[in-house]
Parts: structure tokens; sequence; C-alpha cells
């Protein structure tokens, strides 16, 4: 039998991952990078040094720098591009998309100025029938999706039966997929937990201890929440794999860039150091100014977005910022998740 | 101005670095041990080795053997005895407690047998108006507090005035204190987390990643809401500082008791041998116990507790656990925390 044939674009660490799962469910895979000398590698060696240094691919994923040989026939196309490449890459791609073709995102941000979600951008730019859309998110360090360690992830649709044909393609005794019909909290939830993540790096880079990051997460799920909700989220999607589990996973692990660039702030480093050490996308930096547009647009208080802001933007410093939100309130305070006594009465 | 007096029972790494805190807010604190050796220790030296190595206390914490004297006269009496002390220490304290005395336990557990939660137990024991009785929990490493690095927890009981009063006992600059009138949530919350870190410590001894314990640590979220709200606790506590905070500390942290009962557990020691090893209370072991019968008496499905019942008291490998835990669902699943697509339309 042959395989079926699947696109993914671009060839950055959570794109290559990816494509490993399809590889490992029997599609043949073309990976499209704009970089020849990556495709090379990939095609040549089968690895993707720069994003994925110790992984060695399966030969059933190919590179290509022609997004019409990539996509062509592709039952699956999956996007993993930076929010800022995604309507770029989302233009090149459409005149290739098939009719009947499912289009999953796996990009965690918001499109800079217009504050579009990736599924509107994907809308916009592909057309047709918008429930073939899916986004893909959860807690998932590409790093262990492709030395095949468990993962569990939720896919996202307007259309239940675009979630589970995302479902089918992806899941592995490995990697297992759980759908949800709340696209919006989804893709709030993935796209604003690289700030707290950005703030978490700080507070451990300043040397504040697992109490205080305890708090900032907490305060941080809440701030998501608020967010999400004013959007039109629901609620529980945040208590989920996508909420509170992506939330623990990239402020807590050793892999997460956020967090990596967070603790290089708190170093004192400037931002422009930061990101050239990096060498990848950092996505929390543009979400930074995405959610602190947000928040004035849709009328919601969001702390630690603002103080990230003013560290990132204002020349505030990490220390003071992270003081802010450990801050002083006032002595009467309950809790912000907490009813009144009113009602236990 | 003559300080007030509080008296803090008993002298573990918690009661120790809460009196500490209490010291801080210029109380006079007698911690109670049944240990002359421990008590020698702290008058002499200000130290408690055992439990707290590092730190020294203030000079305003003495120690006594000798329930009478600790609580006689104390505005303020702290419980921090292991869940399994809890009734004896209570029932020993009571006849010297004042009428107006605010009573505040830091016990993460429920009694053996009786399954009863801590307040249940003091009120039992203390007799009296139920309303001087406070919970306090949160994401709080002893270790951290003695430091004084900054740290936030929740204080709930029946009653705001005495909750008011438990935060302005204990808030400093480095320590917040919330209020939250939901005593069920913040006590099932703080018992449950960790069953959870003992799965998480499992898990990470296995050699599994960051984004199966995330996984685990989601779903431990939603076993942890589901008892709560089958007790009838308020769900909007479990997303606060008592629930996912004090989960993801508990879950994550080098400081943590029961993560690393579980790690060692998952090299293959027996359980009594890790018991030994640890020379202090793991709580997590009894609670599994209480859990695996409170979820049968209030029909809540469990999986998390049910493996680590297994594991603890059934002989059950530990890599099976987690193996089961992580699981082999059917393949068209919804998340568990996501509303129907119907909603949705």
């Amino acid at each position: 039998m042959k395989n079926k044939k699947a696109a993914v674009l671009v060839a950055g660490s959570w794109g290559t991952a990816l494509a490993a799962v399809l590889a490992d469910n029997e599609y043949d895979v073309t990976l499209w990078t704009r970089s020849g000398h990556q495709a090379d590698e990939i095609n040549r060696e089968h690895r993707n040094h720069k994003f994925l240094a110790d992984a060695v691919l399966p030969d059933t994923i190919a590179a290509s720098t022609n997004m019409e040989e990539a996509v062509t026939g592709a039952e699956l196309v999956l996007f993993a591009a930076p929010s800022s490449a995604m309507r770029d890459v989302a233009r090149q791609a459409a005149p290739y998309i098939g009719e009947s073709a499912l289009c999953v995102h796996a990009t965690k941000g918001f499109e800079s100025g217009s504050l579009k979600r990736m599924t509107t951008v994907l809308s916009e730019e592909l057309g047709g029938d918008p429930g073939r859309l899916v986004v893909l998110s959860g807690p998932s360090h590409a790093e262990e999706v492709v030395r095949r360690q468990p993962t569990t992830i939720v896919v996202a649709s307007a259309s239940q039966e675009a979630a589970e044909q995302a479902q089918d393609a992806f899941i592995t005794p490995h990697f297992r997929v759980y759908t949800n019909p709340d696209v919006v909290g989804v893709e709030v939830a993935g796209a604003i937990k690289n700030i707290i993540a950005l703030g978490a790096g700080l507070s451990d880079g300043l040397g504040f201890g697992d109490n205080a990051k305890a708090a900032l997460l907490t305060r941080g799920l809440a701030e998501i929440s608020r967010l999400g909700m004013a959007m039109g989220a629901n609620p529980l999607t945040f208590a989920g794999l996508a909420g509170v589990g992506d939330l623990v996973v990239t402020c807590t692990s050793k892999h997460s860039r956020n967090w990596r660039a967070g603790s290089m702030l708190a170093e004192g480093l400037a931002l422009e150091v930061v990101l050239e050490r990096m060498g990848m996308v950092v996505e929390g930096v543009r979400t930074t100014q995405a959610a602190h547009e947000l928040s004035a647009q849709f009328g919601v208080v969001m702390p630690i977005t603002e103080q990230l802001y003013n560290v990132l933007f204002q020349s505030q410093s990490p220390r003071s910022a992270v003081e802010n939100l450990m801050g002083r309130g006032r002595t009467h305070e309950m809790e912000e998740v907490a009813a009144d006594w009113g009602l236990h009465h």
C-alpha cells in the first residue's frame, strides 16, 4: 500500500519533530524549508542539526525548497512556521493545497499588528472551508517527541470531523492526541504561556525560588484564562493539556526557549543580545507585544504581561518587574479565584 | 510593647518555618516537640538540624516539651503535626487553648481510617466555635520560607474574620497571604497533590520526560478537582495557589519529599526502605490509601491514585503504573475538560 502524503512547513524543531510523528504513522513527509543547506542535510544525513541536534530522522522524511513539490498532493499540510512568517508561508502554499487536504497548524502566537490568531490568518490565506483547519497544541517539547518519549497533546477545530482526522493522523503509542472543540482557548493558551515562561525565566535567573515561580505560574494561568474568556474561549480548556499542561512544561523544563530567554534577561543581557544568542525565534517576545495590545482591546487586566512588556520594551529592570509581581498588595486580599464567604453560608 | 504569643505544634520543617514567619511578625513563639534533644538544640543553638539543616532561627523562638507551657496564653495555636498525629496532638493541647485563641493548621492529609479532613479532626478535639479554625496551604517549601524567599499562600476558614486574623498574623513582605472561604477545597487540594507528586517522582525516576510529567500533572489537577467537587469544594480553588500552585511546586521542585519518595520507588526500592531513608513523614503514602477509599465512597474516578495505590500496596511495578497512566485509550477521545462541539454551534 502506498503511503499517504503530508507536507510540513517549515523545518524548525517543532515542525521536524511532528514530521517524525507523521512518518511513524506511515506518511511520506516533505519538509519545506527556504534553506537549501538545511534541505540537503535532511535529505543526505537525515538530520536537522541546528534545530534537533541529536535526532536521526526516518528516511520517509524528505526536504524540499520547492513549495509546489512539497504541498501538491498532500492529504495533510502542517503549518509550523513562526507566527511572524505564517501569513507569508500560507500564501505561498495556498495555490497547491488540494480541496480536501486537512490543514493543521502548531504555531503559538498572534500575528503582529493585526493581533489575529493563527487559524484566522490561515483561513484568510487558504480560503475554502474553514472547517478543515485544526490547531495542535499541548505540553510537548520537540526534543522529547522526536525521541518518542510519551507525550499528550490536543487538536482543536470548529469541525469535530477535522479534529478526529488530525487525531488519526498524529496518534501513536507515544503521542496521545485528544480532541477539543475550543479553537480560541487552545490558541490563546499556547500563545500567552510563552509570556509566563519568560517571567519564570526572569524569576529563576534572579535567584527567586520554586515558591515564587509557582505563584507566578498560578497567576499566569489566571491571566491566560481572563484573556481567553474575553476572547470567547471555554474556561475549562485552561485546566487542560493546552492550558495548565503546556504552561507547566514551558515554565519548568530546561528545554524551554522562552524560559531560557527570560533567564538570560535576568543576567542583565539586552534583548537584542539574548535573541542573537538564542539563534531561534523566541515567540514570547512578540507575544508580549501582542498581548499588551489585546489586554487593552479586550479590557483585561494582565499584570505579568505588563511587567514583561516593561522589561522588554521600556527598559524596566527584571528585578523590579518580579518584585512588582510578588507585590505588596492590600493586607486583606482574597485570592482572585475565590468565591465570597456569602456563597458558603 | 509586649509581643503576642504563639504556639506551634510540632517542630517539623514546616512548623519550624512557619514559627519563623510568626517571629518575623513579632510573635514570641513556643515550638512544642516531644523530643528533648530537639528542644535543647532549638533553645541553645537556634537550629533544627534534622528538619531545616541550614537555618538559624530567630531568638524569639523557644522550644518546649511541655504542652501546658507551650500553649497557655497563646493568641494563636498553629498545628503542623503529621496527619497521623493530629488528633493526639490536638487532644493534648485542647485543655490549654484559650477561648479566643485562633487555631490554624498547616497539615496536608486525611485521618487514616476515618478519612476525616484535618479541620474536622481539630473541631472534634478542640470543641468550641469551629469558626476559629483556619487551614493554611499553598506552594511553600519550608526551606525557602525560612530563608525569606518570596512565597504566597492561602488561608481558608468558614469565618472571614478568622481567615483575616490568620492573614494578619502571617503576612510579611516575603510571605503574602490570601484568604479563601473554601476550607474543603484547600484541604483536599493540599492532601491529594502529594499523591500526584509521588507519581511525578515515579515518572521522572523511570526516565520519562517533561512532556509526560506535564500530562500527569494536568490529569492530576483534574483528579483533585473531581474529588474536591464531590466533597463540596468550589472548583475555582483548584485553579489557585492551594490547587495548581501547590501541585506544580510539589511535582517539580527538588525540595519535595513526596517527589523524592516516588523517584526512589522508581529505582526499585521497597516502600519500607524508602520511608526509612527519607527519615521524615511522606504524607502522600497515607494519603494514597485514604484517597483510594474516598474515591470509592464518593464514586469518583481517580486513575493516578489507583495506580499509586497498586504500586505502594499491591506490588505493581512502577513502570507498568506509569505506562497505564500514559494509556492507550480509545483512538477518538475528547479531552476530559472539553465541552462538546454541539455547544459551540
